[in-house]
């Protein structure tokens, strides 16, 4: 008798209809023996038209007061799940996130976990229920009602494997797995059997949207194996796990394009200590994320001047721009460009460090197919470029064919 | 200062607009000086939206799991006027009943309120803040989510009153108050200042729909003065007490009209003891509600008969009568009638303890207009007659006009 994490998210519980198969999938994992936790967010366009209903009323509604609205729409799906296994047989209860006892801090519309104490879960458990746990939300040790931000209910599903020591964590989600390369682009894409927390970190923060990045590395860091798979379906999802040796024969586990990417460039900015920093002081405090990062070596005479190039998501290139143009004075750098036809094309995988020439048979791969290299940007098991927009998808069918097929 | 606790029904608080005018109110209220605590309802329809949904799971769903999913329309309603109130710059805190220590028994869908511990409560108002608390809702000691059954909104302010000493409570809704008779129907009625509690509970269970019996005898029981007034305008409304010595200068405190009655006659019945055990037994076995009942002294030789006749809500008559029918072998009557065309006109009035001949004239009035009478059934404060429905109207008017004017 395993005991079994499983989360559905928004779309997987979209409607009534969906839930009940939900509750049929739930169902036969049940009748296998095997004890099971749910764990569900709010079905998909709820919060949306919460937030909705706030904005009316406020332009920047009060945070505590969204977690209260908020938590409201996670509420309600483990309650028609949970009814959804009584409609079959099945028995089954709901916990919100407090009575399932997951308990966070207190920063209001995106708390951190601080522990969970799932003796009811447990209980629950031994009393051969189906326990249905309200993601996205916990409550602070005072009893004020917290959710914990986007991607909030991965990361309840894998707290509580954590804490209740499961067996299995499966992520139901509308995609099979995590793929060797978006398959609506690359036809010889396949789904990866498994992949390692670091690859499966590298390829969320590079636009393959299948989980947020802090669920990984919470993961990663309770050693949580978790499998992404589809709800539609039956077949296998990909395995997340730590790194194993055999993991390295593969070199190179994914090529993903992220096209939501922009670049700013700052011609000529004078080489003086301080001047990058405050660049990128002044991008944080609009809180603008900044992605990739490029400096080279300076040249001139006098004050030696360079190059400085980043790229930001594209919805916050504008505000970006003015930031820039607000410090043009006070740096000194000639004239600033961005550009927002531009790809970040990457390719990741754990393989790369014990294989030589892999940057090498990338870059000759683009430049066989004619395609220029703007930026380059590498980690130990990552490497980056940025490439014209246009050229984008051409040039990831290509890499993938040299170093998947 | 005062403390005050408000009340605002489903459709004071229907949509967002009607949100930020509720919040308006309040801060009318606190900018005066008064602390004041908020009780709201889920906003109209989002209730029986989510029956809907739960229906659509399983046409009978589990009541714990009702409770889970119904509590969040109020949870809803409390974070979106805690907003409204912020955004016209009140400070105001939410409370699910949970939080604001609103503690119930486990009867799920129609739980009793045990006791109230409003210690967080206290704390907010303290420091300034108005308090909205979720009406309907509350919480086993267990931490099981509860919800209070029809008219819980009002209970939970009348209860919140109770618990934290308030110096006035106020029901919201959208009449102004409790009239004389129903102003649709007869012209001259009029807004009661006052009126007692006995008075109240026989008019709300006589179909004048302002609030719920149980409200009214938990106010009763302990003495929480109470006022019923509009969302709509600032008008005083009826304020609902103990009854003082005056009151009863007042014969009749108002006419009320139930179109929503059906009789039942069983004929030529043998008086045996134990017949009509039988049959109200029966009825209540199906869970159908029986208002009046009336039976006269028997007659016949041998073993003696009498009519039996009862009234029941007219959506269950089709329900009654089946139950009826199975009776016939059993009990032996000779047959029996349904009739749905009646009303049930009934005077309610303290006052009629201390002045005789109000039944008389009351009998009188109608026998003028030409209404025959069909049964009769009198509490010490109130007389109820059974009378043709296509009467009921120039009735009432007519019985107002004697009494009241």
């Amino acid at each position: 008798m395993a005991l079994i994490v499983q989360k559905y998210g928004g779309t997987s519980v979209g409607n009534t209809e969906r839930i009940k198969n939900v509750a049929a999938r739930v169902a036969k994992s049940r009748a296998q023996g095997d004890q099971v936790v749910v764990v569900v967010s709010a079905m998909s366009g709820v919060t949306d038209n919460l937030i909705k209903m706030a904005k009316d009323i406020m332009p920047l509604p009060t945070e505590r007061e969204m977690d209260m609205l908020l938590a409201t729409g996670e509420q309600t799906t483990i309650a028609l799940t949970a009814m959804a296994l009584h409609a079959i047989g099945v028995e089954a209860v709901s916990f919100t996130g407090a009575q399932a006892g997951i308990v966070t801090d207190g920063v209001h519309t995106k708390a951190k976990i601080q522990n969970i104490t799932p003796s009811q879960v447990h209980g629950m458990l031994d009393s051969g229920k189906v326990v249905i746990v309200a993601g996205f939300q916990g409550q602070t040790k005072e009893g004020q009602i917290t959710t914990l931000g986007r991607g909030g209910s991965d990361l309840t599903a894998i707290a509580l494997a954590a804490a209740l020591s499961a067996d299995l964590c499966q992520i139901y989600t509308d995609v099979d797995g995590v793929y060797t390369a978006d398959p609506r682009i690359v036809k010889t894409a396949r789904k990866l059997p498994e992949i390692s927390y670091d690859e499966m970190l590298e390829l969320a923060s590079l636009g393959a949207k299948v989980m947020q990045s802090r669920s990984v590395e919470f993961a990663k860091k309770f050693g949580v194996v978790f499998e992404v798979r589809s709800s539609l379906n039956d077949n296998p999802g990909t395995i997340v796990k730590e790194e194993t040796a055999s993991m390295e024969d593969v070199v190179i586990r994914g090529v993903s394009l992220d096209k939501n990417q922009a670049k700013v460039t700052l011609l000529s900015v004078p080489d003086r200590p301080g001047v990058a920093s405050r660049v990128f002081k002044a991008l944080a405090d609009a809180t603008i994320n900044v992605d990739m990062i490029v400096q080279n070596v300076s040249h001139g005479s006098g004050v030696p001047t360079t190059d400085l190039s980043f790229t930001v998501d594209k919805p916050e290139l504008l505000k970006a721009t003015k930031v820039i143009n607000g410090l043009k004075q006070e740096i000194g750098f000639s004239e600033f460009t961005a550009d927002e036809k531009i790809g970040k094309l990457s390719i990741v995988g754990v393989g790369m460090r014990s294989h030589s020439g892999v940057a090498a048979k990338m870059f000759d791969t683009l430049a066989q197919n004619g395609v220029n290299i703007d930026m380059i940007s590498t980690s130990e098991i990552k490497i980056s470029v940025i490439i014209n927009l246009e050229k984008g998808e051409a040039a990831m069918r290509a890499v993938h064919q040299a170093f998947i097929g």
